[in-house]
């Protein structure tokens, strides 16, 4: 069902309209009659059974009083009553209801059940719910108030979500200071209906709502998240803050909600792979917000800068430069034109000083050559107030042109008493304005970003032809005899029904048969401990090297064996496998952790201390395409090393893709795999693939899998 | 000479006092005889030939025809005219001038030329000079205003110098917004004399300043910056804004003022060494500005968070997290009064959550409790505008408690509208307000590094005893040879000469000599090629390891000195170097480059692929402590591998501080040192010390040292 019954009913019932001014049940009301909806002509309905008629409307006990249909209830009553007025409302088939009540989920064990019992009621009747524990709903292009907040925020191009319904009264907030323009307003609260993803989809083809601010603590479902959000973002962006991000916070999250925020990386990697825009705080969110909702999209990374002071041209320059993007070049005739007008002192070059003493039409001269130029995607006006300096004309010249060009022009006015003026000038034009040059710098990167992301085709998946039948043997006979952790020769079995290389080997149950294993196989050999029992081989002395002998041979089958029963008494011990020295490379790692909110979450780095020590690794959410999975090679620090250093050649970057898409592909067939770790994984040089040398692999227990499912959805704060 | 005359003068003459309200001359005199100096009954003296009087005070054609005596005086005329304009100070024993006039070294060469007489007539009379090409400048206290700035900044505990006037500009006007309180601002201007350095060491006493800020393109002098600063610290914070960092940056001031910018390592490094709190961007250098001037120090990193919304509540705890700072945790008999006071669903833990509908007195409740906790040693306190919030009161209660205790008590009102009102009363009352949790916790995070670098001593250097005499006769062997770069053998003797380990090796002009060599110092050995030539030893083919027989040695002996003939046949073949193969270790890097503005600049990393793929290094200029250069050891990232890790011991970290600071000292006694690479050093595990295998010692060449000393003064920028 679609939502757009939340955002522009026909007509709207307030269940606990109030007589009282004091009651929120009054202000929504109130909101919905005097803030523009009403006055539209649509209808609007109190319940309220104690009251004849409320702010000159006629009350009615029920909504199942009400003769006409109903599209939308706002749903404002101490929590006991809320169930039965849901119930009402089904039987009134109405699509959609918003529950401001608190009192649910947020309240603990017994408010959980309440909460369930909304959700049962909703979903026999087919009602979309949003809330409880809310703020409520604004549209303000239909016009509707739906809220208890008492402003209506001014128009603008943002739709903006928000789990805290705090959060949502601060932006309100800074919205009715003129800072934001809001098409929509959801706060969310508990999300037992509608969450965000029901949104971004809703929003998709808003044509009022340009750019989707998501205020966000824990997601219902990370996967549907990303399939939507993907889509969502070759459109129009997504600017996400993601809080609880930090240990600390994430205890805070947790003990706020009882809802886990799942883990950091997933997070950085589900955005990056959607193509949301992720805001490190709020401000970033706002500035954002503007950047995206107000100007042309950015189509290159090349910025001109114009300035009428050096200090913060410099700045300006750091900025834009270390956010990676870069300075044009102008083309030869405006640098000349340039030289010609401007006084001899000013810099003709890119950034462009106009001097201190610069009055408007020097702004209107220079900006209009570079704004113009082929080789300028976007221009930085910077404006400090000097004794000549013309600040609300030089605004209006920047607003002037800002409207002519089809790309990006920001201001940065720097000060604030004497410089507030200019500033309103620009915001009353809609042209960004930042009071740091560094901010300015921040927004562009971000738009390049998003363009970037925006033209780069939908991922596409690839399939492998594997032996799914004998990894599910595997796991029900692991499972059957008790175990989570599965031994090396099933490792080695896994592998090779998923497509990987392995070196060759062969299970050894005696020293003789080591021998001979060895004998046909050819030295030099490794010999490892073969138990199901015993998961890190090393620790018990479990694995030696470089056998070069029969007698090296019968010597580690003995010593192995010998010190793995005295280590472990309780061990099984199935022998020792055999198998063959494999040449000396490149040593990888792929990985993989199943995040409560996202699901399979893979990991790739290089092996040994580069993991140990640096965390030089890369995450993606899988399912990925082979384009993301070469991306996630390249992203770690020490990429350097795969491409080939010190004369070395580059390593077989495309086994590399196939192993990481197989390994997803594995733990994407299998979720009961919760852990798993392919270390190492040898890579040789281009074209001479690579051979995965040892694989630990846990399956979820039965514990564990109840952990989990118990929090795939997740509560919402105040 | 005391810098007191520029700021406390008992009589100021305005050279260039101009009858004519457009002129800047004319704007001097008005602010010093309008903007409270004149005011106090202290004496202004207009200097105009031209004219009887002006602004109703007598006019005098000459400074010397002034009477009394006169402390300072500000030129404000037309460039040709101000030499001899200062030559008459001169003649009056005016001991401090302020020239605004522009028309010098940012004008060209000709320019540069004018600056140079005004340097050459001020040094003669023993004038102090603060410009040209400035502002001017400001006393809050005194009060004057000794510019062309048409406000008056309020008071504050903020001393402000910039390089840039424009800067100056936007921040004179942020201040008159009430965002800043200055003590004094400083328009340096080209810096022909008085630079920020001066003003550091000036202001280091000064009452009224309780944190010095300062925007620097370029240095005069980096050592003499951090000796200064370094001594500030100890007693009051300096916040500094570097620009031009990034190569762009960098060539925009290059353009901008001709001068270098210094490198970005050496600039972190200095700051950190001076305790110097960077600002990343101008809005860190205000937030750093107002925390530091209003607030009572930080003593310890833990901080109590109050909230009357959750979702805030935990962008806080994520931020004071990332910034390395930690919640506090209470007292339980605090956790008890919270417990009792607040609702039950309210959080009594930290970050405490005092729910939406908190009136003032909650606030003041949970306020009280935790700042008086001995376990918080700041509190946060974050206020969004719900629908009961008392905006006003709330502010007030946190105003009475801030002042009340003496720990750091910030505010975050989040929003705008509504909560204006009481970010006003909290500005009134010098309680810092951000509007962003993660300022607030950026801010916080630097007052505690600031406390940690005051608790430290002032570092101690070490000297060796060294045989610098030989070193010395090595490089003036080197030089009359008209060679920049030293041969492996040189560099042996100058390794030795500092008390560095080196493996034993010796000279062989022949095959049989090497075998000779090698037979006595017992196998296996290295040869390498011996050339003064031959920088690259490695690219030639002329090194040759692990050599274990005399056919071995004497095999190689004969390929390398063939090899090197070959590939350079021009180049001076001494012979090979036999060394002895030395242990295995962990191989580390000891570097220098010579800073253009700080000097020696010494870098430590891992070998190989550490620095050059991961560039995993840390710097320090020298002179610095053992301790410092304990802490530089300790940055790089893969620091953990010195501690020891998978079973190996921790390496001999004091013999790399020794071998640190012996190469510190080294380049010290010998500034024609221009670069210098051990690589690598190989360190042992602890106890068993390190021996420097191989380095690399370029001198700087004439043309070389030419540019340095064109570079060490930098010129300002508008």
């Amino acid at each position: 069902m679609s939502l757009e019954a939340f955002f522009k009913p026909a007509a709207v019932a307030v269940i606990g309209a109030s007589t009282n001014p004091e009651k929120l049940g009054y202000a929504v009301l109130d909101n919905l009659v005097n803030g523009g909806y009403y006055a539209d002509g649509r209808q609007v309905y109190p319940i309220n059974p104690g009251a004849e008629s409320i702010l000159g409307l006629r009350a009615y006990p029920a909504v199942t009083d009400v003769e006409d249909p109903i599209d939308l209830a706002v749903i404002v009553i101490p929590y006991p009553f809320v169930p039965d007025a849901l119930r009402t409302c089904g039987q009134k088939n109405i699509p959609a209801v918003i529950v401001i009540s608190a009192g649910f989920r947020e309240a603990g064990m017994e408010g959980l059940e309440r909460e369930r019992e909304l959700i049962d009621i909703a979903e026999e009747y087919g009602i979309r719910l949003i809330g409880p524990n809310c703020l409520g709903v604004i549209d303000t292009f239909t016009p509707m108030n739906a809220s208890f907040s008492a402003d209506m925020p001014p128009r603008g191009p943002m739709g903006f979500m928000s789990q805290s319904g705090a959060l949502g009264t601060a932006i309100l907030d800074w919205a009715q200071a003129g800072r934001l323009g809001l098409s929509k307003f959801v706060s969310l609260g508990n999300k037992a209906d509608v969450d965000e993803i029901d949104l971004l989809g809703a929003w998709q083809n808003d044509d009022t709502s340009k750019v989707l601010l998501c205020y966000i603590e824990g997601l219902n479902d990370g996967q549907e998240f990303i399939r939507v959000a993907r889509n969502v973002t070759k459109t129009k962006p997504i600017v996400a803050l993601k809080s609880g991000v930090t240990q600390a916070g994430s205890r805070a999250v947790s003990s706020h909600t009882g809802s886990l925020a799942g883990s950091e990386q997933a997070y950085q990697a589900a955005f990056r792979q959607a193509g949301v825009i992720r805001a490190q705080s709020l401000q970033d969110l706002f500035d954002y917000a503007i950047a995206f909702g107000y100007l042309p999209e950015l189509r290159g990374d090349r910025i001109a800068i114009v300035t009428n002071a050096g200090g913060p041209g410099i700045l300006a320059t750091d900025a834009i430069e270390r956010s990676g993007l870069q300075l044009s070049r102008f083309e030869s005739t405006v640098i000349q034109a340039l030289e010609e007008f401007l006084p001899d002192a000013a810099s003709a070059a890119n950034p462009v000083d106009v001097l201190g003493d610069a009055r408007a039409d020097r702004y209107r001269f220079a900006l209009e050559k570079v704004a113009k130029d082929p080789n300028v995607d976007g221009v930085l006006v910077i404006l400090t107030p000097q004794a000549m300096t013309e600040i609300v004309e030089t605004a209006q010249v920047i607003a002037e042109i800002a409207a002519e060009v089809e790309i990006p022009v920001l201001g940065c006015f720097m000060g604030e008493a004497r410089v507030e003026a200019g500033a309103k000038v620009l915001e009353a034009h809609n042209v960004p304005n930042f009071g740091f040059p560094e901010r300015a710098a921040m927004v562009l990167e971000a738009m390049i970003r998003f363009r970037r992301h925006k033209e780069k085709p939908l991922p596409t998946y690839e399939s492998f032809e594997v032996d799914k039948q004998t990894v599910q043997e595997i796991i029900d006979s692991v499972l059957s005899e008790g175990r989570v952790s599965i031994g090396d020769a099933e490792a080695r079995s896994i592998l090779t029904a998923y497509g990987l290389t392995i070196p060759p080997s062969e299970l050894a149950e005696s020293a003789d048969q080591a021998v001979d294993i060895a004998n046909e196989m050819g030295y030099p050999v490794v010999l490892k401990i073969a138990s199901p029992d015993i998961l890190h081989k090393t620790d018990v002395g479990g694995v030696k090297v470089n056998l070069e002998t029969p007698t090296d041979v019968r010597d580690a089958f003995d010593l192995i064996t010998y010190r793995a029963q005295r280590y472990l008494p309780e061990a099984r011990i199935w022998g020792c496998l055999v198998q063959k020295m494999v040449p000396e490379g490149l040593e990888v790692l792929i990985g993989m952790n199943r995040d409560p909110q996202f699901g399979p979450l893979i990991t790739f780095g290089l092996g040994g201390i580069y993991v140990e020590i640096l965390k030089d690794v890369s995450f993606r959410v899988a399912p990925f395409s082979a384009a993301e999975a070469r991306q996630m090679i390249k992203e770690i620090r020490a990429s350097a090393l795969l491409e080939g250093v010190r004369g070395k050649p580059p390593v077989d970057q495309d086994i590399l893709v196939d192993a990481i898409l197989r390994i997803a592909q594995l733990v994407q067939d299998f979720p009961i795999i919760a852990e798993l770790d392919i270390n190492p994984f040898i890579v040789y040089e281009e074209g001479q693939g690579g051979i995965a040398i040892d694989m630990r692999l846990i399956l979820e227990s039965g514990e564990k899998s109840k952990h989990h499912s118990e929090n795939v959805d997740s509560g919402s704060s105040s």
